[in-house]
């Protein structure tokens, strides 16, 4: 038994991938069990609920030695505690490459486009396998949702095909309709503890040598007027994460789906500083205007990394 | 332009897979040029003239942020000297996965199969793409030689499939004549240099924490009688080796292909004590009779890191 999980706090693709790929592996004659790293957002609650399905179990602490399978992630930061102990035989990612090790050769699969799932779907046509309406409805969603339906610059062919494809088969007929339900089912946040939003879709990078670590959370939505009615929480959120992660610095972008536009919160003079530098940008009230640079993985993470290896 | 390359030391897969990978590159749009890191050995030259081509030009100096795509190897230590200044773009490969990093989603393919060829065979049929003749019996060729024609335990369904499918259109009608001629010529080893028959197939592997660093050579040959009569040289040529890479032990791997065994050269004590512990095997003059461990990357290698992981 193969146990497949994406990363922690898990979004759509995370969930929707870990749910496919064991659904592929199974159907290949693996046996495979999909997982979760943590609480299901309000969008992935809002695929499952569609569709009829439960959310896949958390994963339990796993014994040394047993057979994982990575979707979504490849960075031990992100993953399972301990999964240096794992065996790691199987990874389908569209980040870049971290710290993964191997002790045997793996089946690696990374292609650089907009979502896992349009990686699986290339999976299940090479193994000649037909997909089925659920799976294929979950790829569709996590495609739609890790490409904010194509807006995202990550956005490559690969996954606008993946969707043509797959909207028959998934039985969705207006895929800008079940977008545009899925993003306000995603917006629809609330009285979730402010803590809680931060953290939503939120990752720890290390950035420079010796490494520096900054969490970075984004918070998609197509209300972003109600993120910013929360902004002081959120402030303070972001200062309790800090601390308790013992990070150099933390950012959370409001991503605002329909616009197309990033407003990062800014903590302290720090972040400040580095914001400036890094992308030429001021902070005003505790807000810095990041343009259209919607893609945390393509624009943001990559402009910090380019200024802390620059020394400064 | 992406440069193409293999691991130092090149083997036919190596080398091979480099010009068909490069082939299959250019063929999808992406203007691409194979190289090599070392001097190709002779089976290789053999299976170069059989098809009237030139090797490919060893591997400049190149610029900080080249693209570059490995195959058959992902290990910084086995590959050009400058890699944490390039940008691996693509990766090709079946060994375990190393001390790589990428800082873009890159396009990786691992597969547990017994040669890279295998796996680009695939990338063909994937793309749809005819397999021209030349390509066919870089592949053909390659998988031969590092599956030793199936006798090796990395051997898989998939690589006699690869060979079955390719066979024809190389125009091989006897695949076992074929192997038997690259084999000759792998054996054929004349008056080369003790020095370079040690490095021919040899590569340096971080075993432990912290790091011991060994050189595992492997001369597979049809005629190991001949090398057994430069046993004295190769001995020396091993002293040497460690003693310019820093090393903490050397071992060198006479393979006799067509009985299936492994009798490996070993230099001093510490190999004897490493060797003794590690397979349960003693040396005696100078040699240890590892029976029928010929593949280093699944029965040498992971054996060692076990030894070393456990602390010893």
């Amino acid at each position: 038994m193969i146990a497949v999980f994406g990363h922690r706090n898990p979004d759509t693709d995370a969930i929707a991938s870990a749910m496919v790929y064991a659904s592929l592996l199974s159907r290949q004659g693996v046996e495979a069990q999909a997982y979760r790293l943590g609480e299901l957002n309000f969008e992935t609650s809002y695929v499952l609920r569609e569709l009829g399905l439960e959310a896949p179990d958390l994963l339990p602490e796993l014994k040394a030695g047993t057979q994982v399978a990575l979707v979504d992630h490849n960075e031990s930061a992100q993953s399972a505690a301990n999964l240096a102990e794992l065996a790691v035989t199987r990874v389908v990612d569209h980040h870049k490459l971290g710290d993964l090790v191997t002790s045997d050769p793996p089946f690696l699969r990374f292609e650089p486009v907009g979502c896992t799932s349009t990686i699986l779907l290339k999976l299940f046509r090479e193994a000649n396998l037909a997909v089925e309406p659920q799976d294929a409805k979950l790829m569709l969603s996590a495609i739609l949702s890790d490409t904010l339906h194509f807006r995202s610059p990550t956005t490559t062919p690969d996954d606008r095909m993946a969707v043509e494809f797959l909207a028959p088969i998934a039985g969705i007929e207006d895929v800008e309709a079940y977008a545009l339900a899925m993003f306000a089912a995603k917006s629809d946040l609330g009285d979730t503890p402010a803590a809680q939003l931060l953290k939503m879709d939120y990752k720890v990078f290390p950035f420079g040598d010796p490494a520096q670590r900054w969490g970075i959370g984004v918070i998609e939505t197509t209300n972003p007027a109600y993120v910013f009615g929360r902004k002081a929480e959120l402030l303070q959120a972001m200062d309790e994460a800090r601390a308790e992660g013992g990070l150099n610095g933390v950012l959370l972008s409001v991503v605002d789906i329909l616009n197309e536009t990033n407003r990062t919160f800014i903590l302290s003079a720090t972040e400040h500083r580095v914001v400036q530098e890094a992308f030429g940008v001021e902070t005003v009230d505790g807000v810095a205007d990041l343009g259209d640079r919607i893609s945390r993985k393509k624009q943001i993470v990559p402009a910090l990394e380019a200024y802390f290896a620059s020394g400064t």
